[in-house]
């Protein structure tokens, strides 16, 4: 929660608007909570669909946890924003079933580029899956 | 096609069964062509599920694609070979339909290390989506 | 400054060998301050010689301010590390002149891995000047 | 070497021009060769205020050498460009005394932004001993 009520308010109308806008969150089964300005929680089960060949969580199923995390948090401000690159390290596997949390944070915002770290985390033992980092740039003003 | 039929000919048995075991390329219609040791070239095409809040291409989309080639690209040689890493930068927006092509190729080799370079393109056009580098180590020995 | 006095000498102590033994730290001018385990700040003045076409301070200037942090936190646990890989965005320029600072940060340990952040800033307002992430590997035992 | 003679006159030109303004580059005794349009080789010779606690090569160092031969080929089309962000990959050290080399080549360009991929290695034996990425910006139109 932010102490400013209006940039509160904000970030939780842009992310509601953004998660029942993103038809990829919504396939993956992906929830939200601990909105706050530049500040976004993900949460995810790994299902079967997304398991790669060693039987693991696969990357992209972990990345697009993530990727959507930093998404909404460098929308939440309500300006308009698109990631322009992120990167992903991978630290240990996840198993089908494995209820995972991505917590996205906002670490900078120069001019239009915002940067963003998000850490991947197992709920059930708090194990550090994988570690992002996300650049944005706002793409327009507001209407 | 490798110079090196043999190489070759492990290549493609390579990519075979981990096609066969990715649920996650499955799931998302992943096609594959021009497998080379080293090589790889995954096709998918946009659907409805892949798109974000902007009504284009979600960046994990686009990821997927790109991470399924160079993952598939790392373990052509034969030896069981994991994702330490992976970056993407996003150049410019895919649509629903679009029919997309990952090209994975691999850079360099350094003891258990390997780099791949993956480029993005739509295939209608060729412009050039998304650039992806990414880092495997290969994690044990064929039995 | 850490809770654990033996945690903060060991880690004050590593790093003064480390300042000591680094060549390039001292051919730049380096100084450090602010040790704690998993915590160093450099701090550098912008020199003629560390300046690009542009006539401002030279990327690969800023990089070695914050690749020297870096090293020195992943080493303040006593364990040698050594960096894996490193990556730079770049945000502001910075003239000749300036003096800036570069505070790295342990984000994460998981087995071997360490992750830092490192912040650049300019001394006189504050400005952010780039942000690094560096991932680190503990090479061998303490003697 | 271009094809186009006048695009291969210009890279000359502008790498000429290039070398001359950038003091590090003289700091640290860079030379150039095999310049091309996108394309620049930076040589560098290990020196002792070159060298990290560890007596091999600082990683800042061999930072410092790719940095300008992607420097130098991101303005090898004589409109002015800046690096917005570069990676790299630490694979082997190199030792007081070597030779070595980095070789720059253009990957892509969509709009403003370039993306060129840099190889550093040591001399004697062709080891590979880094390998960076790096992202550019055109900022200005030239004159």
């Amino acid at each position: 929660m932010s102490g400013d009520p209006a940039a509160q308010a904000a970030a939780e109308d842009a992310v509601r608007r953004f998660l029942a806008d993103d038809a990829t969150a919504r396939a993956l089964g992906i929830t939200v909570s601990g909105v706050a300005p530049g500040v976004v929680r993900t949460h995810m089960v790994i299902r079967p669909a997304m398991l790669n060949g060693h039987g693991t969580a696969h990357g992209a199923a972990l990345f697009a946890l993530g990727d959507i995390a930093f998404a909404m948090a460098c929308n939440s401000h309500g300006l308009p924003a698109v990631g322009r690159s992120c990167s992903i390290e991978y630290l240990a596997p996840a198993a089908e079933g494995d209820a995972v949390t991505a917590s996205a944070v906002e670490r900078s915002v120069v001019g239009r580029t915002g940067i963003y770290d998000v850490a991947i985390v197992r709920d059930a033992d708090g194990q550090l899956l994988a570690e992002m980092r996300g650049h944005s740039r706002v793409v327009a003003h507001p209407t």
